[in-house]
């Protein structure tokens, strides 16, 4: 038996409903995918509910169920799974938070949310921090720069919590608040005391700092606090190799995606162009998705795209098709590069209906093409109605087990 | 995205199998149901197995798991949600029983099971028993009077069990049994002993009471005794609005059914005329319906209609068409009266095949409308044929998670 390589493609939120302005089609429905339609000649097709029936799935907890971990068992949120995305270096028992570079008066009024959003000097003043603060109180204190005015920062030490509040007001004109603890451990009160000590510092350290006298001499909002939000626990995933004897190499640019891929331990690239949303330089992912599938180190390999998802989260029901023509072109640019002697999987984590413009907890249509001499689903078209014809029936646990099977790699469970 | 309304329609024990008298086909098939057929326009349809496929579930196990809440982990016997059915007040820990008004001679034998069923004296003997007993042993005993010949009763203390027997012979002609403990448990033996006193009580008072006497005057049997059954210890369970965040009304005639709402903390509706039986008041109780559908206060609408599966178990084919029928003419009453931007689910909560006149593990039609713009599954009918061909195939479990995602009511999983 011949071991195949797996190739997994999620166009994130490419499920979606019918559409008034396509005639009650739906995106899938009406883009022009030939590509996709070649490989229905040797494919399982049907419908994914990436957790369960009419459970509206996030994408971190959609990415974890398709890659096999339960979320139900190890999700903590997504403030850890994103700082690992932007580069953060998280262990057991970190907390992790996502932060906006902030405007505060001198009252600790917020005035602008994100300083701005264009902060030119996002690196510079990370490394202040990181120089200047340290630690507070005997724990750890790491900041990581995020796109745009995002940061994402970090407390390693012993026995914190993530049962504690955001200081972000999320609302311009009120004031800063204090992170208190959300349940009664010492561990929550002494974490929000950390944090209410460590936005003080925060403050001393950027209100003070050069770039942001620059910035209020260049007529700029000073970026001179970080509102920080969602704290979560760090929890070590299942390895993804370990379970699966799997090598994983994953294409993605979107933090939260990355940082769930880097926690079961695959090698994560992000090609020059690459943005997460519908400007992103497809022809760049295709050729790392090339190079990946073609180096020897990698029997897995995982490509994400966002713009489907951000298309629709935007109701621009064009650049969703167009967004769908474009994983058409780049699975035939694969394909003529690599040849058919692949499983590919092709499906969305979540439905984001455009004319919802949010997640819904819809199936998600899904195709599994097999090289090998599997009876072939009898659909005409890879969408949301001729889906439900296929013979998959699934949750997202179920994939890696599928991508194992038909490309020859699975292990038998018993004798 | 506009939040819908949901309305969830249980027909009991509407599927069923090929009845010869009906030339092979369901009852849902030979059915006139133009109102439900209209709604296929924008439905998906398929099968539901209330708790799992093959498995033969009771109405009342299969009620809580559509109501999302998991009868593995939470289901403790009848007695106790037909006792809050009733009216009951029960607090956790508390042990119900449903008992028979039922007629012994001097030795305690059973000569009649019912105490010939018509009871008008209920209410007092009732009255009579809580006022003369109170408590026993310093366990509280409350009677309710339930319909006909039965009522629940209620102990109330601590370190009480369930794990005890019946003290109803189900004979005629045999004497009334001791309670024994059913495990080893001191609270098992305590219990089977306050049983077994209180059962002497309830002699006591019923045997002198006035009321029995005026009956042997009038020739009737005395309801000199109360056969005890199924003792069931309340466990409280999850609340619809906690896990939820629904507002629920529910529309029933039936204690079971009854109990089970009140139990999850929905407000609970039994108009004049609804009996829970095949010779129910359909519109009464599409009147109430309408009244809570148009109703600020809630967001969930259940009707549960018992007539099916009354039908079922008496085998009367054609009463269970026309109570199917009835069906399809409370829905078209519904739609006239707060139009159709709401979301329905129709279903059964079982099985009860006409010709088995028991329920069976079959699964189980359902219909959801939708009325957003959804692709609706290409079906000509509603029935146990047609539905194989739609797209849904869930369980019980599945169906709020359902019901809150198209209706645009369901919080993310995740981000």
């Amino acid at each position: 038996m011949k071991k195949y390589k797996i190739l997994l493609i999620i166009a994130d939120g490419l499920g979606d409903r019918q559409v008034k302005s396509l005639d009650n089609k739906t995106p899938l429905e009406v883009a022009d995918k030939p590509n996709i339609k070649e490989l229905l000649k040797s494919s399982l097709v049907g419908l994914m509910d990436p957790i369960g029936p009419g459970i509206v799935a996030g994408s971190d907890t959609s990415h974890m169920a398709i890659f096999g971990v339960d979320p139900h068992r190890y999700y903590r949120g997504r403030g850890a799974l994103e700082a690992l995305g932007t580069g953060a270096y998280l262990t057991e028992g970190d907390i992790a938070f996502r932060g906006n570079f902030a405007t505060v008066d001198e009252n600790m009024n917020v005035t602008d949310r994100r300083a701005g959003r264009k902060i030119d000097e996002g690196e510079q003043l990370v490394n202040e921090l990181n120089q200047k603060i340290g630690e507070i109180d005997g724990v750890k204190v790491t900041f990581y720069k995020a796109t745009e005015h995002r940061v994402a920062v970090v407390l390693s030490g012993k026995d914190l919590s993530d049962k504690i509040s955001d200081t972000d007001p999320h609302e311009v004109g009120r004031k800063i608040k204090e992170s208190i603890p959300l349940d009664n451990s010492i561990s929550a009160r002494r974490t929000a005391e950390i944090v209410n000590n460590l936005t003080k510092r925060i403050y001393d350290v950027l209100s003070t700092s050069i770039y942001n006298k620059n910035r209020i001499e260049r007529g700029e909002p000073p970026a001179n606090i970080i509102l920080l939000r969602g704290a979560s626990k760090f929890v070590e995933l299942p390895k993804l190799y370990n379970y699966t004897g799997l090598k994983g190499g994953a294409v993605s640019a979107t933090a939260l995606i990355k940082g769930v891929c880097k926690a079961i331990g695959m090698d994560v690239f992000t090609p020059k162009g690459a943005t997460g949303g519908i400007d992103t330089n497809y022809d760049a992912k295709a050729d790392k998705v090339i190079e990946l599938l073609k180096d020897d180190k990698y029997d897995f390999v995982f490509l994400h795209v966002k713009a489907t998802d951000a298309a629709s989260h935007d109701g621009k029901t064009e650049e969703k098709v167009k967004a769908i023509e474009k994983m058409d072109y780049i699975i035939g640019k694969i394909l003529n590069n690599v040849g058919r002697e692949i499983v590919i999987m092709f499906t969305g984590d979540h439905a984001t209906p455009v004319e919802l413009k949010e997640h819904s907890g819809d199936p998600v249509p899904v195709l599994l093409y097999v090289p090998d001499n599997i009876i072939p689903d009898n659909v005409s078209d890879f969408n949301e109605r001729e889906a439900r014809k296929g013979s998959l029936k699934i949750i997202g646990l179920d994939v890696m087990n599928l991508l194992l099977n038909y490309s020859n790699r699975a292990t038998k469970y018993g004798a």
